[in-house]
């Protein structure tokens, strides 16, 4: 597989210092890799960090900003960012009102962002987690206990970021945001398997004409494998699965995230997208709100993942709120 | 390869009945196959219309709305539209102040928007026409007399639309979009070939460890064949390459576009955003704005375009300017 890339071992140092040239609005602290927002609030603000491992861009540093996230922390590919640097990113955007982590549910992350909270709280500076398990797939996985956390982190990010930004105090943003992922579920399915820098190769053998169903952000199996089928079947079929895992009924509203795994064109997520609609009109659900593109990607996966969060009004006016970063604007 | 499609020839169908129902605040007339913006304006005012194949999403369609494009008109995949489909998107845009074409210089869209733009002058339709030409690869290729339109075209029509919703005259729009294109330049490098849904198969053969330099967004052979290296280099050369078609000298500012053509993790997107970075500012040439994303693409292709364009007061102001669509948004 071929990577337009410098050398594995420099591809995260390489793409900091490319997103600090692209996004001069931003603070890129390539020393403790630390994507933050530059200055400090005029009044304290709960102040949204998160991060993960690196090769699902845009997430996370593509959303930080006014009205998203304070900080995002790139891992190494596929692995989780260290202690050290999510301690350095709760300092550098505290601002008295406390620091909200947005942990996916990995085991790395969870004990490495655990582990900055203590220290976090050590230095006064208080600390709510939300986890994110929204993947309705298998309830273990490869590197994760329970359910892993995925697309759901984009609604998650948008609407509690949206509560801090209005100056909600810590617990009321970490609430919202255990709500926005309580409401939410996803699936995904893979066409081909990711390749990282350092293997060089498809993490997983996907053979042609064969389709993971249910698959990881990380190539982590799914359900099953089987024959690659119409995109309105397999379409409809992810809409069925979450809905069996849900509370939804006819009249309930969503939002929908119709996100490309990273080498899906966003010509073949229109095509899903029509059956996702149409699909859920037929079960009396309303699509509300939608994003279809490429938001939370398993480098250059091909594939799709839907996101179907519970809607109400506060959720909604939250979704609407401003956003300024460099992979969502808003309005 | 595997496509998350119905049927080949249903591509286009049902890709715009999801764009349909993801963007209900855009008007999709699925039999006319032309997407528009909803009522019109208060006062007249220039209509920007574009169009061309299927297959380089989120080009035309993602860029209709207040800022840019009035209406988009996309053709089968890889395949120009048609006059009448244009035509129906001028009478559908038209607010008594005339219409603009943008135009990419392949031999069939230059023919279609020429027959549509006879056909809307018999109307009482004024028409102006914008042509893209700013791909320095090759002169004349598989289907083009002269240069290739590619990237400059999101630059001509943000700029040309933003000065469109200001109020200037046809004219003043169609001169100003003319100078975006002479201001700009591009080129691009595939590691991977396009699978159209049609084919089923990559469109050319690129063998494991090479690169098409020069390609064209319709898989169109480059300049030459060779081995892949660092992206370092990669984004070097294509920054020289640029540069020696230019009229760029130190000093100077650009708006820089580094695009994926569709399959490209954006992790090295930035990675080679830094080299871009910073080989220009080594030339004495300063970015002043940039776009790091997914814009112009060619299906499923790896490789990545970069288009630069000479900016002035002008051009940043109307960069910088409103626009709301669903692929770029601005401020």
């Amino acid at each position: 597989m071929k990577k337009l890339i410098n050398a594995p071992e420099d591809v995260l140092t390489d793409a900091l210092a490319g997103f600090a040239a692209a996004h001069p609005e931003l603070t890129v602290d390539l020393e403790q890799r630390v994507i933050h927002r530059t200055g400090r609030p005029a009044t304290p603000k709960v102040a949204l960090v998160s991060g993960g491992g690196s090769g699902h861009e845009p997430l996370h540093a593509g959303f930080v900003g006014p009205g998203m996230l304070d900080a995002a922390c790139p891992g190494e590919v596929f692995t989780s960012p260290v202690p050290d640097q999510l301690l350095a990113a709760a300092r550098a955007v505290h601002s008295g009102a406390g620091v909200l982590f947005v942990v996916k549910n990995y085991t790395g992350d969870v004990l490495n962002f655990e582990l900055a909270a203590e220290l976090a709280e050590e230095e006064g500076i208080e600390v709510r987690t939300i986890l994110v398990n929204d993947d309705v797939a298998v309830e273990d996985s490869t590197w994760t206990a329970g359910r892993r956390g995925t697309g759901a982190t984009v609604m998650v990010e948008k609407c509690a970021g949206a509560l801090a930004e209005r100056g909600a105090p810590l617990d009321a943003v970490a609430a919202l945001g255990t709500r926005v992922n309580a409401a939410s579920r996803s699936f995904a399915i893979a066409l081909t398997a990711a390749t990282t820098p350092a293997a060089g190769k498809p993490g997983f053998d996907l053979p042609e004409g064969e389709i993971e169903v249910g698959v990881g952000i990380h190539g982590e199996p799914g359900r099953r494998r089987e024959p690659l089928r119409p995109a309105a079947e397999l379409a409809a079929e992810v809409v069925d699965t979450i809905l069996a895992d849900h509370t939804l009924t006819a009249g309930d509203e969503v939002i929908a995230l119709l996100n490309g795994l990273g080498a899906t064109p966003l010509l073949e997520l229109y095509v899903l997208y029509g059956t996702v609609h149409d699909h859920l009109a037929a079960r009396g659900i309303t699509i509300a709100r939608s994003l279809v593109g490429t938001y939370v990607t398993s480098l250059d996966m091909a594939g799709f993942s839907l996101t179907l969060t519970k809607a109400d009004p506060e959720l909604l006016d939250l979704w609407d709120a401003p956003a300024t970063t460099p992979a969502l604007r808003r309005p």
